[in-house]
């Protein structure tokens, strides 16, 4: 940690103020300039409060040198991690390391007859997870919210007869236990900040598939990881699904970069979310090869159906059909970057 | 609601597409342009789904002419709503329709002395309301997540010895019963999307200061003020804190004009608080007294007795002796402006 | 065009405003609602002022169902635009309709052992163009500002010695006789909308690489397209280079949802600046990648033999032997996607 | 500048690093952690050359301590810089160090009648310079374009008839001439960074109203003032009006905060453009009060004499009616800042 002391403090001052410092356990290396002293905070800088440094009237500045996340920071833990789940098929599915992870169904769960028509036609054109929401959040409160425990329920059934692990967004912590035979709980970008949710969850042991917030920084998210970690439950996938800018052109802007840039600071594996991301299917493929082609370890895409009947979000669906000629093509992609699509590394 | 109907598509198929719109009980005028149709839907478009639309083959736009927001709209509500609150003391204390509610203390509540010294002080400086987190919404995990329920017990104490009535925040229904005595139920910009928590607090009677999101636009904040109001409680204070934008040398980015467009679109009150949009208390008073001009109907600082050590963004907070300086100017703009502070009108 | 009245204005005022609408050459629709009348306007609405409209006292709303571009709009012009450039070589290089354009050299040309070193070091990996910056636009006025007419020269030389066909920015319409021999006119972000420029270069006849501006919607971007086409000069390349927003791990976000809405709406190739986006120079391969996944029609990256050295940008220049990597992986993009890199198609 | 060197850097490799630096001028500073060097310079740092030592392979990061502009820094000029002009009624208008100057006046020059009626109604009402633009930027290549000479012609005539100095936007240096009775040349927001036109216009002696980009930061606002500054011209005011954010109820969203910041770092006086900022006349007024709450300097103001026919930015102009009504309660507000309107001090 760097402090910038104001211009002018006298050297009394100034070796007062560091000696308060060292007894928080640094060791301080000072720069002296010509009309500013630079310190330098060395050793362990968890004891010491950078809010109140900033706030103390001898201090100009205060710049941090480390980031602040340790259980998911790569630094700490160079190995990719891999989250493998066991579906009612009895197969291993990976996400991370190597592996991608597809992730494809419904905005909402509809009817049985919606949800199993679609798991099936998923799982044929390959993918390895089914999604499908169960409790929606929606802008406004006259939108449809969701089948709730009827829609979860209908998501079991559909996993039942495809053998494929189900992935469904947790609002609330009292459905956790209805959540429990759901092998992927998402949080989703609007709860990624919703701290209370975080501790809860990190008691859990099920995999968390924990969106981007849609303002929310690439460390931002790291922390709302760290959240997860700190607690506990260390089985994390990042999910980029576009932030908001000024373009308006598309829902969100899909930050790509944010791949590289999490697989850097970071060990947790990173997909991407399309559909929410645009907001537009006819550009859902086009940003999922993308996405692969920029490192990501897994798609999660929005699959209906009949998105023209769609209860929530079906202009950004796609029909299986799409669905089934964009795994086609990811394949190519996969192969290009010596990664495996499901469960055999290439 | 408008329906521009992709180019080239056939009278007939346009034919059974209004058909089946007029089903859903509204009516359809048509538009036929050289090349293209355009639909008017007029009457209750309540049962028409705008996704459903929006992703049905035949169309190419669709444009809402009217907004989604009904029991905060000023539009079937023309007078401005006043939240009244008692204070032990026994005085009302009024926000909106013309009175300026002041509500002032610090970020956290650190100890009893700290807590009871500030709550004096901002009263005898002429705050009409008292704030103190307890649980705190924390970015890292290793900050200091607040005092807990302890610290609402010292909340109540300061509340009890100055008769001011108090604010905090809260991030988890659970607490619902241990802030019986909290007044003012504060939802922070990261819980402002946060569905299950808006649904459960709209069953509750207190009034609640509900901060706009980070990334939340200005129809989004009275969404989910909407979500409050659709379920029965409509004592709602909106609060502008500053916005995510490219620019840095703030914390935030003040919306001002998010004043006059929350007061056009809705008959509730709007507040602003210039401690979190900036982070800068040499700011604050500046912005403060802005908000004010800027039509506001409050504003929120923090204000701490010893900024250099708050365990919690002392660098944004008063002194109390700024913040007594900060009233006396803002009388003088609320004279301007026809406002009263607390508790009688000018 | 849709124009919505305000609520209550009583039906003789609103046929005298559609009197005064159709003597501007429009036929009106009218749907008459509950509260609201709704006027849709059918034909030529190129007569009539949209921003005049919304002062109108009796409008509440004015909304354009048709983009105002039009040379560039791939409505009126369905074949993707290919432009085709000869170097000194003899060799006809293609840019769009199934080409790769690929363009890379250092940002600031700084010496003549330089740029002919790092040309012959990128024809050599498979780049069809170099770039080099002779007149640099800088933050501070204390920058580096580039060589100027001494740059121009040198990078001639090196068009000379490798035959590569040259790309640089033209950042004052005075300079047009010493960019006779450049290629491809590079308009710079922070000149995207230096309309001065724009008219002055669609009066010349050379392809013209037009990169979005840091703030710039899809939108604007094509409106100062249009600007070149409609002045004469329709040899446009378009360049998504990232757009500023919140996040500021990278020096912009590339938002590469532009590709595909541009492809849409307009037949201009579209290339991406991976360089730029981001500002790191380990993320380029990885967002180079990304980039001809999401459909683009070329880069352009930054290659520098020394980016330790570099008089600018040097942070985001990749190394000769990186950009020779980039190439080899780029070619099985290409493929995968039936493009052809350089002259030859697949 | 604070050099954080990559972990695990041997010592001599530092060494020689540190010495290589201190052949540039600057003396360094070590602090040595466990696992990381950190490298204070200290001096002057002109000589170093930032982005390339971000580039330098031993390099985690770099962070600059103090800013970068000079001349317009109030750390070497601590004195508010005010601004003359002498209208041809003889009488002396002052922007800054404690005068607001008010600039109102139509989005274009229409007509003789149009500019002579608005110039006479806004001098009455109290305004000290009339704006208007004679050549204007559009998005659109078909959008009226300005009258041209023509229009400068007839505000010339304006400024004679009622003796108020004059503002008009400069688009081109050829027409600096034609500008030559202008008494305040305008650079508008989208040539903020038109560093061709900063550094001819610093060769000028008449004071320059520079705008912030739409997604300029407060910084480089300055260091485009700072290429005015350099090259001679130091007569400069800085204008604030909105910048580009997700919000779009509001054209762009004014940053009030600027204000206290522009003034904090520079000694230039700061102008507010609410007209621009919201696009919405009826916010007008409320802005503008803000803004001088706020401690602008001034105000710009669109006026025009019938907004509905207005040929550009109609939905933004006040009528002469409303202009008159906020200057009168601007005297209000400037009363209680202690500020002057005008000519003379309070």
């Amino acid at each position: 940690m760097i402090i910038a002391m104001k211009r002018g403090t006298v050297k009394e001052k100034i070796q007062q103020f560091a000696a308060y410092l060292e007894q928080r356990g640094v060791k301080i290396h000072f720069s002296e300039g010509a009309s500013q002293t630079v310190l330098g905070l060395v050793g362990d800088t968890t004891g010491v409060d950078e809010e109140a440094l900033r706030a103390h009237h001898l201090v100009e500045k205060v710049i941090r040198v480390q980031e602040p996340y340790k259980r998911v920071n790569r630094l700490f833990h160079p190995e990719d991690t891999r989250i493998d789940t066991i579906g009612p098929d009895g197969e291993i599915r990976h996400i991370g390391a190597g592996y991608l992870g597809i992730i494809a169904g419904p905005c909402s769960v509809e009817s049985r007859e919606q949800i199993v028509t679609v798991a099936a036609e998923v799982k044929q054109a390959g993918a390895g997870f089914l999604r499908g929401g169960a409790f929606k959040p929606r802008t406004s409160p006259y939108s449809f919210q969701g089948l709730g425990n009827e829609g979860l329920t209908l998501l079991l059934e559909a996993k039942k007869e495809t053998g494929l692990p189900i992935v469904s967004e947790l609002m609330d912590i009292h459905h956790l236990d209805a959540f429990n035979e759901v092998d992927i709980i998402q949080i989703g970008a609007r709860n990624m900040q919703n701290f209370t949710l975080l501790k809860e969850l990190s008691l859990c042991r099920k995999p968390i598939l924990l969106k981007r917030g849609l303002a929310s920084t690439i460390k931002e998210l790291l922390m709302a990881a760290e959240y997860l970690a700190a607690g506990g439950n260390g089985r994390i996938i990042l999910c980029e699904r576009g932030i908001r800018t000024f373009e308006n052109y598309t829902r969100n802007t899909l930050d790509l970069a944010a791949i590289p840039a999490l697989k850097k600071e970071s060990h947790l594996p990173v997909i991407v979310d399309p559909s929410h991301a645009t907001g537009l299917s006819w550009m859902v493929p086009t940003l999922a090869k993308a996405a692969v082609a920029a490192g990501a370890d897994g798609i999660m895409v929005e699959v209906h159906n009949n998105p023209e009947t769609a209860l929530c979000d079906g202009e950004q669906s796609l029909t299986p059909k799409e669905f089934g000629d964009l795994m086609e093509i990811l394949q190519k992609y996969a192969a290009i970057e010596m990664r495996s699509i499901g469960t055999d590394k290439l």
